[in-house]
């Protein structure tokens, strides 16, 4: 019975199916932790071969990836992915839901940044005009961002971050006039130290009412 | 002879400097911490009008202040503290050394919210047309920021974040739009996972660089 189920699930290999150690080039992912995985659960099982082999698809190397992101990037424990995947599979749930955990997620820190990353985003900051001292530590930040998405498997270049850039700098240009047209040195002071935590704080909590807002109106059809 | 510095002090006694208690109730810190602060030479001296009695001016009301936002909002401990006031008092130190050991702060939980707070930030999503749950976490996070910044003395109203929002609305919409054309869940989720973490370290590390770019035009008189 095991035989003639695996004699048909071998009928229907494709050639684009894959060994576990292909998938764990394809990832990044130990073949010791995809077996954790699928042995977890959640990684679904791949198309037996023989009593102990199987191959794995373009899926298997998608649900890897994801589980990768929500480890890595989202910090999420097992038990909290498992959750995470459940909502992902069950088509009644709307995106908005499924991101309901992650969005609570800490970030850990970026991947090491190399010369390359950092190269790049020197010529980001030449590209956009700012005058930026060549030991500021925001350099590294973003090329660790860089480093992150690719480790991630994300095929991106430093120019995915002009959108960013452009949308900061005239806040920030009206932040630094606010912070100029204080009297007091203490109060300048004063002021730009609640600028640069408090404010960041609003900055980030307005991002995420805003993709709530426009992610409500996709659903409702509106956009 | 301290008797006659006192007494010339005592000459130069405006109508508005304050008593002790007066530092404490503008300044929201104890009478306790105001001495520990004068003995740990962050706070000058007062007045003196008796051997064991100085008054205030505004000057002490604008420093108290200041400490007070270094350490709750930067989360500076008492030789940070003491750093950054020296670096405020020299007047060959750009805002830009000044600011430099506080950007590296950690900011703490935001006071809590109270409802006059959160009305007011209702009030501000619906001026602005954002469709967003009644009971998104954030909403909290940005009364806890008004509030942070009325208990530390700003004068400030949710108007006040209108600009940001408007700043990270494009961005926001833009992002969603590109979690919608990815082809699979897995993949959407990824790369919604990734936009809420990682490009939230790009934008607030971009607004760092923005800060540093105009405050350096500002300096050179560009602006």
């Amino acid at each position: 019975m095991l035989l003639s189920d695996n004699a048909c699930q071998v009928a229907e290999r494709e050639d684009d199916l894959i060994r576990i150690s292909e998938l764990a080039a394809a990832t990044g992912v130990s073949v010791a932790t995809l077996k954790y995985y699928l042995r977890e659960g959640l990684l679904p099982s791949g198309l037996a071969t023989a009593p102990n082999q199987a191959d794995y698809g373009e899926r298997h190397v998608e649900r890897v990836r994801l589980i990768r992101v929500l480890r890595e990037v989202g910090n999420l424990g097992i038990d909290d992915i498992r959750r995470t995947l459940d909502a992902v599979d069950d088509p009644t749930r709307t995106m908005h839901d499924v991101l309901g955990a992650s969005q609570s997620a800490l970030a850990p820190e970026p991947a090491p940044a190399g010369d390359e990353e950092l190269a790049e985003i020197t010529a980001l900051l030449d590209d956009l005009g700012w005058a930026v001292s060549p030991d500021a530590p925001d350099r590294r930040t973003l090329a660790g961002a860089l480093a992150s998405l690719r480790v991630l498997g994300f095929d991106v270049t430093a120019d995915a971050f002009a959108p960013y850039a452009r949308a900061v700098d005239p806040v920030a240009r009206w932040e630094i006039d606010a912070v100029a047209a204080r009297t007091s040195r203490d109060e300048a002071v004063a002021y730009a130290v609640v600028g640069a935590v408090v404010y960041e704080r609003v900055l980030t909590a307005l991002r995420r009412l805003a993709h709530e807002h426009h992610s409500s109106r996709r659903q409702a059809g509106l956009t």
